[in-house]
C-alpha cells in the first residue's frame, strides 16, 4: 500500500525520524515540523492513502478514536483558547504530502493563521438537490 | 447530556429541521444551511459536547468512520477539486455552534474560501520538549 517515495509512510515506517506524540497499530501522531503554532501536531494513518476518502471507515475510526484526547493534550500543554482540527484533500485544499493527515492547530486570539468564511445561501429547492445526490452515493 | 438551547441536538432530535443525508444512532450528517460552496455538509454526534475533547474514543470513532464515504460524495456529486475537513473548537478557531460539528467543504479553483499557512520552525529542542508533554497528557 505503501508508495516508495511517501514521506509519511516512511515517518510511519521509522524510516524518516520524527517527534511522535502516540503510535498504535493503525496510526502514528507526531510534531509537524513546521508548525502554525507551538503544539501542531499531525495524525496519520499508517495505511497509505492519498486523500481521506481512499480509508476504510475501519481505518478511519481506529485512526480518528485518539483526536479528542490529542486535542485535550495539545490544549493542556499549550494552554491555547481552541483548536482547529483541519485535513486537507487535494492541491486546490492545500494539500502538500499526497499521505491522509489530520492536523491538529492550536489557536490563540491575535495567532497569524487565518481563514475567511465566505458563506452563501441555497436557492430554494438546491441544498435538497444536493442531498438526495449525496445520498444515492452513500454506501 | 443536551442542552435546551443547542440547534445541534435540536437537529439531531429532528425538533429542529434540516436536510440529512445520512443518519445512524450515533451521529447526523445534513446540509450546512449556510454553505461556503455547493455541497458543504457538516457531521455531527447525536451526544452533546461543546469541543472534540468532550467526546469519548468511541463517540469519536462511531461518527468519523462516515467521514471517508461522505467525501467521497461530496466529491462525486460536486465534481469538486479537493475537499476540506474542518473542525473548529473555541470561538477563536471560529467556532460558531457549541456542539461538536465537523465541516467537509468542497472546494476549486478559485473559489472564495481561503486560509493563509504561516508555517514557523521550531529552536532546536522545543517540539521534543512539546512532544513529552503532550505524551504525558495523554491517556
Amino acid at each position: 500500500m505503501a508508495t516508495n517515495d511517501c514521506v509519511f509512510c516512511k515517518i510511519a515506517a521509522g524510516e524518516i525520524p520524527a517527534v511522535t506524540v502516540l503510535q498504535d497499530d493503525h496510526c502514528v501522531a507526531f510534531m509537524d515540523s513546521g508548525p502554525l503554532a507551538d503544539g501542531h501536531v499531525l495524525l496519520i494513518p499508517r495505511v497509505h492513502a492519498e486523500t481521506l476518502d481512499g480509508l476504510t471507515p475501519q481505518q478511519a475510526a481506529s485512526m480518528l478514536r485518539h483526536l479528542p484526547a490529542l486535542v485535550a493534550a495539545v490544549k493542556a500543554v499549550t494552554g491555547c483558547d481552541g483548536v482547529n482540527v483541519l485535513q486537507n484533500n487535494g492541491r486546490v485544499a492545500h494539500q502538500v504530502v499526497m499521505h491522509v493527515h489530520f492536523h491538529i492547530i492550536p489557536r490563540r486570539a491575535g495567532d497569524e493563521f487565518h481563514f475567511n468564511w465566505p458563506a452563501k445561501q441555497y436557492p430554494p429547492g438546491r441544498a435538497a438537490e444536493l442531498a438526495e445526490a449525496i445520498r444515492r452515493n452513500l454506501p
